[in-house]
């Protein structure tokens, strides 16, 4: 298990007001112990608007945490997309769907050409499983190479490529770790990595990252990345791009976070914000790939590329487009970098458009700073393998004014 | 790979009439090879109500295949929760909410006291490999025990326990596979597995089936059932119904396939018509097991249990019970199996409420029909190891003038 984070615990659920105490222990008694709530005093939110959201009391909270509701919360583009499909049809991709269809060429062409095949799935789980399963058929082999603290979601899986989970001694044999890129020397520890894959009798399937090191910390700088790759590659093993979190805009440099290192994966993973909130996830891949693992399986995901999905995620892709999200995030996360240092107890800050990492003395600190914003209206996360790092990534039109809420928000609680 | 099936052969593309074609050729170029249409000439619809599935041009079809939107194509009930809450608020489990609470409730109090907790995902895919997850760690176990066609699932988990999707020699080494009930003595063969796998050092984990054995070609009746659980459970191990298909009152007898063979499982898996199209899906458990789970893992699935989600999975549970639709499939299920049997061409009429697996001479004469009773408007599918079953698996509201329809076009094809 990791290290305590910012969550409820439940032995202090008697400290809590009469009705939030009820719900959470009617919630507690139906969903059971493997579920966990944010913060020391659990909130609810009845509805959200842009980067805000409100409990049933009208009370305000600044949403400088919630990466999924992208497009910003209850976008009505997004909503009504929705509601004109779901009052139409809803049905599957067995039979044939031109919006569809659309909306595959659509998303291919933010990808390089290399990258023309796009399968749908409902999680960015699902997509980073399907990810692996393809790049063992198309490989052979079975060997995964993750970082220290990397999460790739919660299928069986992909559970066992992810050490922030349940720690290091949770990953399955057939998985090495690496340090975090500037935690070690990323080209080097890739290249051991391969190696002792090798000589373990196991061959490399792939490397996969989270192209912006999210659970890592944050990492904006990867000094040696392409060359981590091509030691992957000359071992016959692929590179995964994990979008799940960076994808779609968020990091102010293009659409995807491998672009900002020039690198072309031979796979790609979609989610979170692919919907605004619906669940739909993708894979993108080398036809080829497919190709081959197409002829060992074939592929049906019930609700995948459903009708609503693709409403969904299409209406989603053109607010990005049409509202300038990729500039907003650029803009507003540049500032956000400028004015980061210049708070006291900050001790660094990173990132890349509005995916950024500020770094606090220790655990201890992150976690307060986390709930006493909270306190403050303000939601806000930590990250890294010593919690140690305030993980900002607001919905994308987080404006200027809303930075400096939250600005104005870590000087007080970190002063 | 199983035998041939009812899809599309993308080498016909150049006989189908061009804005077909276009179409087609445009959806392989981008989605590529793992992907399959129904048919051999494939149809797009636009537009759903009850049993009704609309092409652009107004053509109606009869839908007897389709078991998602459970509670009719687009029912306006759930179309209207989802268009309120997408307009207000999508949010995810880590803060409260009180819908939440109160569906889980619901929904708990349609099961045995034993199971009350359930967890939430996005597929039936998702809720089967976190089943395997809990069962694993609650067990210590890893042997799983499957029927000869089971299908449960394609994240990598569970396609490994899915000899459906890539025959006999794609399950894994952990898993064990027996005829399906009637093919086989089922208490003697699921006993026989879980020896096999004791005696190969395989501490059984669970034993997990479709409750209708939809795959397996349906089969409801299922002599020794509850020795084989015995069985299984003797050796320490669980029994996980699969009530993804079967499930929310399919079978006119209550609303799990299980309770109809006086059951208790430990885990059922819940999906494709819990939220009528919306990807919702769920576990439920008992409450010890989702204990010792969460004592090694905590788990967080970004959409399950969403707010949307959670209002699709209301509403259409209000439906099923104000629309009398557990009743309805009792009662039209009892009228086909009734007239099927008089049908020349078929020689076994099985299933039970909106369930009906019907037996024909051969693979040839199945594909044929459905075929057949597409270019006549109605939409069927088949299954079966040997798939010489046509399955009959309607939205719930199909009625009696429906049921004729379907039989006046299955008399005709068979004839």
């Amino acid at each position: 298990m990791p290290g305590p984070t910012a969550y409820f615990d439940p032995a202090t659920t008697s400290s809590l007001d009469p009705t939030t105490r009820d719900l959470v222990e009617r919630r507690i008694r139906v969903l059971g112990g493997a579920y966990r709530l944010f913060y020391e005093e659990p909130v609810q939110f009845v509805r959200g608007s842009g980067t805000k959201l409100y409990t049933a009391e009208g009370t305000e909270y600044l949403d400088a945490y919630n990466n999924v509701p992208s497009v910003g919360h209850a976008h009505p583009r997004v909503a009504a997309a929705i509601a004109e499909q779901a009052a139409r049809l809803t049905t599957h991709t067995r039979y044939l769907d031109a919006a569809l269809v659309d909306y595959a060429e659509d998303l291919l062409g933010e990808f390089p050409a290399a990258l023309a095949n796009v399968m749908f799935t409902c999680t960015g789980s699902e997509a980073n499983d399907l990810a692996l399963r393809i790049a063992k058929a198309a490989t052979g082999g079975t060997g995964v190479i993750v970082t220290e603290n990397a999460y790739h979601g919660v299928t069986t899986e992909v559970a066992a490529i992810s050490p922030s989970l349940g720690g290091l001694g949770s990953v399955a044999s057939w998985v090495r770790v690496v340090p975090a890129p500037g935690d070690g020397d990323f080209a080097q520890d890739v290249s051991a990595a391969v190696d002792d894959l090798v000589a373990s009798g196991i061959r490399p399937a792939a490397l996969i990252v989270d192209t912006i090191f999210a659970s890592d910390g944050v990492r904006p700088v990867v000094p040696g990345f392409s060359a981590a790759i091509d030691s992957v590659r000359d071992a016959g093993g692929l590179f995964i791009a994990d979008e799940v979190q960076p994808g779609f805009g968020r990091l102010g440099a293009g659409m995807w976070g491998f672009a900002r290192h020039d690198l072309v994966p031979d796979l790609v993973t979609l989610g979170k914000p692919m919907g605004n909130g619906h669940p739909v996830a993708a894979v993108v891949a080398r036809p080829e790939l497919i190709a081959q693992f197409g002829r060992h399986a074939r592929y049906f995901n019930t609700f995948g590329g459903s009708s609503v999905s693709i409403a969904a995620a299409q209406a989603t892709l053109d607010v990005v487009r049409d509202e300038g999200l990729v500039e907003n995030a650029r803009a507003v996360g540049e500032y956000l970098l400028e004015q980061l240092p210049g708070i006291g107890g900050v001790l660094e800050a990173r990132g890349s458009g509005l995916f950024i990492g500020v770094r606090v003395a220790n655990e201890d600190v992150a976690l307060g700073a986390v709930n006493a914003l909270k306190r403050r209206r303000i939601l806000l996360g930590e990250s890294g393998r010593d919690n140690d790092v305030l993980k900002i990534r607001p919905p994308l039109v987080f404006d200027r004014a809303d930075a400096d809420r939250l600005l104005e928000g870590l000087t007080e609680v970190l002063a």
